[in-house]
Order: C-alpha cells, then sequence, then structure tokens
C-alpha cells in the first residue's frame, strides 16, 4: 500500500484525489508545515527539496505531484486517466502538466512565497504585483490552449486534468479572478468531481484528528 | 519530418539536442526573438503562451521542451533514453524532469526576467538576491537527489538528463557556481556528449543564415 506524506490545501491533495480516482487505497500521513515537520532530517530523506507531496512506494519515494499523479495513471489506470503513450495526446498530456507547473503555478507560487514560504528576508513586496501580471499572462495562453475542449488533452479526463484544476481552485483562493468564460467552467466542471471532495475532506479530517 | 521553431541559447537546444541523440532529421526554423517574432499572431497560433520551442508534428504543434523530448523519447527511442512505463524508475523520470524545470530552472528564469524578459515597469532588481538564494537551495537538493549516481534516473541516460544540464549550463552562464563535486562531474559528463555539440552550432549556423 502506498503511503501519501501531505498537508491539507497543499500540492498534495493532487495526489490524493488521483488516488481516489484510481480506487487505490493509501495511508495518509500529515507533515505539520506549521510545525516545521518538513524540515528534519527524516522527512529530508524522504525528499531532499523539503517538499510535500511525497509518495511512499515499494520502491522508494517519489515528489513532485505532477509526476506521481503521472505514474499511478501509468502503473494502475491502464487505458484511464493518461493518453496512451506515444501518441500525440500524450505529448499534448506532458505539454498540459508542465504548462501547469511551470506556467500557470509558478505565479501563485511566487505570491506565497513572497508572503510567506521564503526567510522574511528574501520576500519582496513589489513581486505581489509582478506575479498577478504574470498569472493574467499565463491565464490568457491557458484560455487559448484550452479553447472549446472539455479536458486539456480533449473528450478525455486525465492526470492533468487534477493539477490544473487544482492551480485554478489556488488561484480562487489567492483571489485571483479566472476570467475567461471557458477557464471557469472547465474548473467548475472537473473541481466537481466526487473524488477530489473526498481527498480534501480526507486530508482535513487528517490534520483535526492529528492536532487532537 | 518535425519542424523545430527555435533561438540559440534558449530551451530549444533542449529538442535540437534529442533529436541529434535519437538521430531523427528536422527542418530548424529560426524565431528571431530579438525582432519579437514570438509575439506574431502565426507564432501564437502555434503557441499561444508565446515561447520556444515549438516543435511541429503531423498532428499539431507541441510546446514545453519538457514534453517534447519525452514525446520524441516515447514515440522513437524504443528502450533507449527513458525507462520504460509503468516502473519506478519511470517515476523518477517523471519527477527529475519536473524538478528541473519547476524548481532548478525557474530561479534562473526569475533572473532573467527581472533583467530583460519581463516589460520594464515589472521588473524587480532585488529579485536578483532572492532568486540566487532560490538557486543554491534547489541547486543543494538536486546535489541529495542526484546522489553518486551517474544520471538522474541511475545508469541510463534519459532525456531528463538534457533538460537537467541545460538547466545547470544556464546557471554557469549567469555566473552561478555549480558547487558540489557530483554536480559539477554530472554536468561534465552529460554536456560533453557529441549530440549537445552538434545542437547547438546548428542552431548558432541557422541564425547566422537567417541574419545574412
Amino acid at each position: 500500500m502506498y503511503t501519501l506524506y501531505g498537508y491539507p490545501k497543499t500540492r498534495s491533495v493532487r495526489v490524493a484525489w488521483a488516488l481516489e480516482e484510481i480506487g487505490l487505497p493509501y495511508e495518509y500521513k500529515v507533515v505539520n508545515l506549521k510545525a516545521g515537520e518538513h524540515l528534519n532530517s527524516a522527512f529530508k530523506t524522504l525528499n531532499p527539496a523539503t517538499k510535500i507531496p511525497v509518495l511512499v512506494t515499494e520502491q522508494g519515494a517519489l515528489s513532485e505531484s505532477g509526476a506521481i499523479v503521472t505514474f499511478l495513471a501509468e502503473k494502475h489506470a491502464m487505458e484511464e486517466f493518461i493518453p496512451a503513450s506515444g501518441t500525440f495526446e500524450r505529448g499534448l498530456y506532458e505539454q498540459m502538466m508542465i504548462f501547469a507547473v511551470s506556467e500557470l503555478e509558478q505565479p501563485l507560487w511566487s505570491k506565497a512565497k513572497h508572503t510567506f514560504a521564503l526567510p522574511e528576508q528574501h520576500r519582496i513586496p513589489q513581486m505581489q504585483n509582478t506575479a498577478a501580471w504574470e498569472f493574467d499572462r499565463a491565464l490568457t495562453a491557458f484560455s487559448l490552449l484550452l479553447n472549446d475542449k472539455e479536458y486539456v488533452c480533449g473528450s478525455l479526463f486525465t492526470m492533468a486534468d487534477i493539477v490544473t484544476a487544482q492551480v485554478l481552485s489556488w488561484a480562487k483562493g489567492s483571489e485571483l479572478d479566472l476570467k475567461f468564460d471557458n477557464v471557469k467552467s472547465y474548473a467548475e466542471r472537473v473541481l466537481s468531481r466526487s473524488a477530489y471532495e473526498k481527498a480534501w475532506r480526507n486530508e482535513v479530517a487528517h490534520l483535526a484528528k492529528a492536532d487532537a
């Protein structure tokens, strides 16, 4: 059985969501970010980059949410959740996954880093404006890339939608408008899946139990 | 035949390098960034995110260098350049690819954005220090992730090494020290491959011809 290290309202929900979609059982361990547990040497052994999520498999630990969800789909989901290897659609899947984590997410991560995640001496207040401008530019590109497609790879719901929609939900949480009708209805469509609600409720429940 | 849209000393060399490693013929088209050709409407149709590289395939255009090289390896390289689908090593490949583009590269891209790539009113001079600090942190994590391995996935040279080593070469170009012995010898090992030299020489030659 897999063990997922995570914390509510972070990137770990992407992996929990993927596990729920596939229907895989998993053990969930809270890494209390507020207590700095991600900086402990035990956690550093799992991920030297000191970031959640980490998925512990029988063969070792994997980090980077976009990689973990792809790994899970390839290993367990047969022909669901990821286009077949070697096809153009699979190329598009990889493109949209990297676009999500490197273009769409980075401005949101910048906003968070310069609010609380960086050591105080490295935070720059003006980055809030620059990051908002960068998000707007990435969102415009995303709206054009999505076009009138149901999901980022077309009619197939994939793991790239999990990562993309979670980034869009993060944007709404950062009070950034999704602006484009196709993006708004896409976010609604993907974020209304029951596996997503199950995943985040489970993370919240585990934190409450750990805090009790 | 593939058409690669690129410009010397940018991320497009990763795709040219991958094509050279596999031994695929390709047409190379210079997108003159200095003349703003990446902002033309014709190029925007290929990639709404207005970034090179773009690889035009028979079925459409693909962007995001990390995605394109994975697509090429899956489609053409049989069991070379990428671990088999569904294995732990493949998960590691995806992890290291995303680590390269989202952790290791982003601080370098930040430095470039706040030097020339962003519109002037969005550039923040203090970002140079923060980005250097972030690169140092990502490099430390990379050194631990690499450990004593020959390549990022172990003994197999993969497309993730192309992206990672190109990022390290970019760092050296930005006068950032690679600091760790294992990282330095890894960069040397990967960047000394003849396909890399062939790729960047070809890009430079095409620009010279376009400029003539």
